[in-house]
């Protein structure tokens, strides 16, 4: 979808390949391909950096490089950028997941960036200025060092998540109808019956209790004919345990 | 928070020590501390999960081994695997949102268990079926594969925004009444007169431009106090050149 191919996902200044291979993966696990890196550093494991980035070599292969910052989001309308500490004007700071809505408004009809800082230092007061938008990750206060990669990750996540294009495996097998529903409990009375499982008086309290387990979640027609058939075995083998018992009274 | 403290972390005879180091961090993130493997491989390079961990050390320290699955999830009530294939009853999944006030809810009280599978295989299906609950990570149809580790942090860090622990960093500053609002604006439009910015019949209109631009977001008393200061000394330094022109041309 084309709203997502308009987010950028920039890196300032990454130390580790290994961070920089993960972060390719988790865009495109997101549905966004357009990644640069501002300022890349000599020191960088570009060799850790393919291998962490498995089946997106593509994404690998495509990143863009510039110089600095506001050339990497000159052409953005939003720049958002990512920040663990308060202060500097960092206080007035959206969750993920209220500013992806902001973000795909703008994203709709223009370039926008998201912002990631050194592992070691975040972005820079400077950096921070050309941001229209602060992000901060919700996350403990006794631990709130993300990892480069899982920040990355969650921003982007939310912003594919609100964008709706996610379409959920679903149970494919007809929900089961009340009246097959009710054929079905009379097969498991009649079971409980054969069975001799309980008395006649506790009878309707056991249908109920068997009604409120099996009604739960949502019963599927091949669910029904599961639990239909092992009732039906059940009260076959209770009729021939009766022959059985007949025959041998004969003897 | 003890809600947090009652969410287990299962991973499946995971591959890469890295992934474990990273997913110590990812859920520490996320308040969460119960970390346990099934059946651990040999070839495992701990030293570097030691190294992803970064500062999650003691979580690292803490991690519980088990043989199966099985052992690992012994206590616990809900038992949700993750899995990115459909087929073998995965069809009825859960995203990570729709299951985190799920588990919260059985967390309450309970044990849970959040289960992650094989980098290479994911779970198989007998260990599926030991779950109450299936979750499916919503990701492009054209890259589905997660690294293990954006997998586990995904799923905590809806445990943790469902748990509604976090207090996000807020403005501070107090915000501005419209009547300090009203002050600034009258020192601005003084300020347009004196600079002779704006001719008098375009006033209204410019002043109506302006305060769609500084009402678009909320104002702070500081922001206010900034703003005030920068249009007094614009209306001092055009009262300065007038006095200036003055004397000039008294000579």
């Amino acid at each position: 979808m084309d709203i997502l191919k308009n987010i950028r996902v920039v890196l300032v200044e990454p130390i580790f390949g290994g961070n920089i291979g993960s972060v390719c993966r988790a865009i495109n696990n997101n549905g966004i391909t357009d990644l640069a890196i501002v300022a890349p550093r000599p020191e960088t494991d570009w060799e850790d950096a393919r291998k962490l980035a498995c089946q997106a070599k593509e994404q690998f292969e495509a990143i863009k490089t510039f110089e600095t910052l506001a050339d990497a989001v000159a052409d953005c309308t939003v720049v958002a950028g990512t920040s663990a500490r308060t202060g500097f004007y960092r206080d007035t700071a959206y969750s993920p997941k209220e500013f992806a809505p902001i973000g795909l408004e703008s994203a709709k009809d223009h370039k926008i960036a998201l912002v990631f800082g050194r592992e070691d230092k975040g972005l820079f007061n400077e950096e921070l200025a050309l941001c229209t938008h602060i992000i901060q990750i919700p996350s403990d206060a006794l631990y709130t060092s993300l990892n480069l990669s899982h920040a990355v990750y969650v921003c982007c996540y939310e912003m594919y998540c609100a964008a709706g294009i996610f379409v959920p495996s679903e149970e494919k097998a007809e929900e089961a109808s009340s009246d097959l529903r009710e054929r079905m409990f009379e097969v498991w009375r009649e079971m409980m019956v054969q069975t001799e499982f309980t008395h006649k008086q506790k009878l309707e309290h056991m249908m109920m209790g068997l009604r409120r387990i099996f009604t739960r979640g949502k019963l599927t027609v091949p669910d029904v004919k599961i639990l239909m058939g092992l009732a039906k075995q059940s009260i076959w083998v209770a009729d021939q345990w009766n022959k059985e018992k007949t025959a041998n009274e004969h003897e």
